[in-house]
């Protein structure tokens, strides 16, 4: 089995709500953060430049369950992998935990993209050079 | 069948991101928006006092599917109805337009609690005043 | 004396924090939500094609002064003025009130630039047609 | 003259807008993440109990100026110090800097206050305790 990326992060005052918890809306931006990060670590960037085009990847779906709450300044632990790697799409599944217990766990399905400033996106086959340095993150399930 | 709650907003410019159309987190807190003002509609609130007990809806699980990007001052059509009522949960779905076309949809599943400040949330029954009050925004499949 | 534009909105609960109250950032975007309010209340839009170039006004400095909390669901009066039009710039002026109450007043300072996507904006002049549409809106002191 | 204390943050995708730059009101959000974690480094947090009161710090006004646009993925050096401290008050001053050109620099006053959980905050004399670990942090001219 691989093994995901794991980043952490605190829990800012903003993004607290005044149930006195973090607003569920956060998980999904923390969740595109984490996404990001990996791009970065790839040396390639959520938005990249292959063969003369940009590529980047539009979201089509995305989840997320709740667990438990957690507060300003708690830290954090993010585990993300690569739940499905289709023809076109990815599926990033993300896990969050404080303190080693579970507090959320969601996935973002993002498409692959050829971007023109001004038109819509038009969805691509991954390219192999891309795929297979994803390939480390991708759940042995799959 | 029964007719959902609609409203409308407009998209605004810190809505979007670098990519020119409207981020994907915001749905969320849109979907919440929409929920937010039925219970204003219903002359309860999404926080309410029953019975001198701080009633509330945390969330448990939310997820949005998106068709079409929006854009800075676009007009956003929203309907949202309750695909399903539990014993202690309620599951809202919001469907959002632009001109007639869909944009996107997502569902938030909450659990009605109750609410001690500085406690964690216990969740308990919906009350049958609430239940009743709900029951014309609840869909016919259900 | 010119009168100010007027508007309102309710606080959502995203715009709250973990201290019960509006988190003190949503005011800049607020006051940003008024003036793209007043641009398309003109018929022009902060952004604006005017002569076949893309106008807009990007900001070089925001402040806000906090007289009293206000709290989720609690609806805000927003006026919004000219204090200040220069012959590149433009210095608006929100107050907020809740009940009739004072609760912040801030301003905004905007230049006007031609837009290239891509590039670095370029300061201009005010276009005359645009300065005589905002002339209402400048306070009398000026 | 005392040194101000350092940190550093990349930009987000969520904290851009359509124009292909960081939001504005980005910068007040950082502002005070920088704030708050000087609080953290000085081991007392930006709400914090001392003789048995929660004390915390309400803002009372805010300001930034912009002198660059920044990008997805830059990283962005915070430098915070404390330009005056008065009584009671605090203000904080921050500057913003990417490969060392400023970005944008401001200011927020913030009141030491006692909080009641449910009552309006009411401004107290800044502990001796506490003035002194800020010392380090106040700048020459003052």
């Amino acid at each position: 089995m691989n093994a995901p990326f794991k980043t952490s992060r605190r829990v800012e005052f903003r993004e607290t709500d005044m149930a006195g918890i973090v607003h569920f809306s956060n998980f999904f931006t923390w969740m595109e953060q984490a996404e990001h990060e990996v791009w970065r670590a790839l040396g390639l960037g959520v938005i990249s430049k292959i063969d003369g085009h940009t590529i980047s990847w539009p979201r089509v779906s995305a989840e997320c369950n709740y667990r438990r709450a957690i507060r300003f300044e708690e830290i954090i632990d993010v585990e993300i992998s690569i739940a499905r790697i289709g023809t076109k799409s990815l599926t990033w599944v993300v896990r969050f935990f404080h303190s080693g217990q579970p507090v959320a766990n969601g996935t973002i399905t993002t498409v692959c993209c050829q971007i023109v400033h001004g038109q819509q996106p038009v969805s691509i086959d991954i390219p192999q050079a891309v795929r297979e340095k994803l390939s480390p993150l991708v759940e042995s399930a799959e």
